[in-house]
């Protein structure tokens, strides 16, 4: 187990002898907590730790370890399937939707990184990881849909399943999680657009074949 | 935490009021219980629990827990490297060496799913992990160098840096362990060969742009 350290989205606030959070802020400790000790391995004393307070003070804002799971997970479920709501109701060919769709994709992954990061490391333990997971599989299953539509009209590739291409693209397009921080400094960096831009091209071109 | 299940590494095997289990047996007992459940969450109790046996069995097989991942992660990393050795000192155009550097890997995954799984999985939480993880991370440099070898030659795209189109191939190839099984027996399963074509021409697709 290592030290607490800092935590990033606790930097930069206030602080006072016993901190106050609003419960946004303190799921996004709890998440970035989860992400860096893994969820199982995390238990409400060590939240308590890192968030600076006592756990009774931690239910006062979340019934259990779990409740906060389920909110982090419903946070990124809930933007990914928001963004392929607007995709299959908006305008476009087939093919357009893929684009649409991947592009979708990857500006949720930036926006919600470390809600959709431990979405994409669970492995069913529980009735809220299976429940998540099957809402996961039913986004791939949708995306499948637009690439089965695409391959009609003759924009993607045809000798693989829609199901297969669609897992195939989410791979690369969720590997970002592990590679692409937004406010890198480093050098080379890549805006959230420019990388957007150039994950697309990338997957795009695969779908071509 | 959920009940033991039938280990698919156990199932089949001879079973005996105390079975005796030879060290590569039980290092893929452990793995698969590793990615059921968590490394962390894992402990040597509920190993022994999965494997049938005592504690004091395991130890005489291995001298701990980080033993066992330890040992995993070096049959993982290793037949990586394997790979990519071979890739890097055979014969090929650039272009040819990052076609080869790819189906070797899938290769790999397959050959070595439950190991790769785990490898895929880690989040530096001790010193294990994080030698590991720069030990991955040295593999992604080597594919960034044969990209970049192909992209001088003309042959891969030049508007990614070659780190970057490296992570973007391995997130795609890595993507099969969430997915493909080696063995299924659903409707349009693909053989190991059949798979290794078909993701393949999807990330070449990628790399031409």
């Amino acid at each position: 187990m290592t030290d607490p350290q800092p935590d990033a989205a606790v930097a930069g606030l206030p602080r006072r002898g016993r901190p106050g959070y609003d419960r946004e802020t303190l799921l996004a400790v709890c998440v970035d907590v989860f992400n860096r000790h893994g969820y199982e391995a995390t238990s409400m004393g060590m939240l308590a730790t890192h968030l600076g307070i006592s756990k009774s003070a931690i239910y006062h804002h979340v019934q259990s370890k779990e409740a906060i799971l389920g909110q982090a997970l419903d946070d990124a479920l809930g933007a990914l399937e928001a963004s392929i709501d607007a995709v299959q109701a908006g305008p476009g060919a087939p093919g357009e939707k893929v684009e649409a769709a991947v592009r979708g994709t990857l500006r949720v992954l930036v926006a919600r990184m470390p809600e959709v990061t431990l979405l994409l490391r669970l492995r069913g333990n529980s009735d809220v990881e299976l429940a998540a997971m099957e809402r996961r599989r039913a986004i791939t299953r949708r995306l499948g849909e637009l690439v089965e539509a695409a391959q009609a009209e003759g924009t993607v590739r045809s000798d693989v399943t829609p199901r297969n291409l669609a897992r195939l693209m989410l791979g690369m397009i969720n590997s970002i999680v592990d590679w692409y921080r937004p406010n890198g400094a480093q050098p080379g960096h890549k805006s959230v657009e420019e990388m957007v831009e150039a994950v697309t091209g990338v997957v795009l071109g695969g779908l071509r074949g």
